[in-house]
């Protein structure tokens, strides 16, 4: 098992690898929980919480649409009814979505209770699962009401990952090429030459990529919990690709294979903008995530999912991002392997020559 | 004016007096920013915001209805059309309701922007406004989902309080008693020598009144800014206060006339539990609170509200309050002008005897 301590205002620990999820029990000691999930991951992997799996439990449908208000509303009422007070803990086992809702749900309860989250797919063992991050999605636009509430812990156990079907693998591995490029140039390395493997579901190789993605993250986010500046380096390829999701209309694209298109969008404007320390980039990200079967440009992304993807409305997108202000939409940009640069206003020309 | 800091991880200044709403101009420069308050405070003092009253301003409805979660979302909704980001503020220009909501809505807004807190009642210039607790009522509850998010300043101007009803006096004054008997003795003084001033709203004595509940507050607040402890005082009357809320049904007795009875039983309860210091208080408490026409006793505030107040149905309100742990209530009690024991565990039949 490997343990990767976030250095946050209080530190936490993310254990990763196959079986992680056995802690759980040990963990919690008597402390009062409820288990927050979704219909298909209970039923897949329910029996891996132990005695938990017989406690309070509310399995909200699977998919963006669970992270509304409305839903939010629904688990805060299953925590009254579950009769949690001060000292419990909300556990949230399932993706994404899941890990957000019970993260904001139990930032909210009674002002703030612990949660330990327990990430079940690639995308979020690797990326939002650490941090603390929680938000729903608005009307207005996906994660505007959200706090920032670190976990008790995070068990991130790989052997659920062996059920995923190949969309949610890929939409993972978009963030994790995003995390090699961020801070991890020799994970960069092993995506190229292992893709195969990873593909393959080899789990000492899953392991391993969770670990150093959070690793990196970790790093960063200690650094800057609240997101104030070097926190922002993780939102390479994430302006491109929020407006990529809005404009597919949000759950049409998933989040990874759109951020993996950002990354390819952002390394093209880095080099149009002249900051690109490494040429080759551009293309060698090209053929990293064709090789990891993500669709390395905006053409390959509308023909895969027949959405025309249209300039005009992705720029639109863009700038109603929340990222930087609403007027001018700040971009990080990769410049080599590990390197970035951040908060760059660009030119709209050069931004619509990328998106055409 | 009377300026107060509070000395939270992030300082901020409490303005008090009338005309503070004067500075708000200055105070928020370039700032976009977007006004919530509620229809009547909007119709009786909207001109006070100067040149913030034309621009975008929700107004809900008056009333504890409007924090529930649907209004929240629409909270949020509309500080989108306002086309708010990152660095803009939410001015909360209302009572108590307007308050949590809007310190609320900020907290969540992109995961948190300033709020700039403009209370118009007695009860939130004195208390609410101050300290960061932001809330909603859930079904299950009141105020159980919320956040701690301190405003960046707050301006207690006291001229919109001349428009407060008899019944809104009285409500805050209720907070005041107990305000002055967490910390504040010579207060104690005061509204005991000069009610007749205050229910004649005499300027001067609102803003003294305001400023001497301030500093008491501020000075709790800052050594504890997450209720972890000390800040727990502050819960004096509110186990009792909350309870005859909920019996009644919430917002059909005021929060501070519910609290005024609350603190008398939470004297009564000390003086048989055998922690009283002064063995005058609760007959003392009595008499201030009926100078200030507030209810001294349970049986006063059945009478006067015409509600039965059932001994068994308070008793269970109370173990489901959010206050120590779902199976049992702790309280406040008071000793002495100033002078508490908090985390106290009381026999239910001496409750019961305080109740019936």
């Amino acid at each position: 098992m490997n343990r990767v301590s976030i250095d946050t205002a209080t530190p936490y620990e993310v254990v990763v690898g196959p079986g992680a999820l056995a802690e759980l029990p040990a963990l919690l000691g008597a402390a009062r929980c409820a288990v927050l999930s979704d219909r298909r991951v209970a039923e897949l992997h329910g029996e891996r919480l132990g005695p938990l799996a017989a406690g309070p439990l509310l399995a909200v449908e699977p998919g963006e649409a669970s992270k509304s208000f409305a839903v939010l509303e629904r688990v805060l009422d299953f925590l009254i009814a579950a009769d949690l007070d001060r000292s419990s803990v909300v556990v949230a086992f399932g993706g994404g979505v899941v890990g957000d809702l019970g993260g904001l749900a139990a930032s909210l309860f009674m002002r703030g209770i612990d949660v330990v989250q327990c990430p079940t797919t690639l995308l979020a063992q690797c990326d939002a699962a650490v941090g603390g991050k929680t938000a729903v999605n608005l009307a207005g636009g996906k994660n505007l009401a959200g706090t920032f509430h670190q976990p008790r812990v995070v068990l991130a156990d790989t052997d659920p990952l062996a059920t995923l079907d190949a969309a949610e693998l890929r939409s993972g591995l978009g963030e994790v090429v995003k995390t090699a490029l961020v801070g991890d140039p020799e994970l960069l390395d092993l995506l190229e030459q292992e893709a195969e493997r990873l593909l393959g579901r080899d789990a000492d190789l899953l392991a391993e990529v969770v670990t150093r993605c959070v690793r990196v993250k970790g790093a960063v986010v200690a650094a800057d919990e609240r997101e104030g500046g070097e926190r922002k380096q993780l939102n390479l390829g994430h302006t491109f690709g929020h407006a990529i999701e809005r404009v597919a209309g949000f759950g049409t694209i998933p989040h990874g294979e759109a951020v993996a298109t950002g990354l390819v969008l952002a390394a093209r404007v880095a080099a149009a903008d002249g900051v690109l320390a490494d040429r080759d980039l551009p293309e060698r990200l090209e053929r990293v995530l064709a090789g990891l079967g993500l669709a390395p440009g905006l053409p390959e992304l509308r023909a895969r999912h027949g959405i025309p993807l249209d300039a005009d409305e992705l720029l639109a997108a863009m700038r109603h991002d929340k990222k930087g202000t609403a007027a001018r939409p700040l971009l990080v940009l990769p410049t080599a392997p590990g390197r970035l640069v951040v908060d760059r206003g660009l030119a709209e020309a050069t931004l619509r020559a990328a998106l055409a």
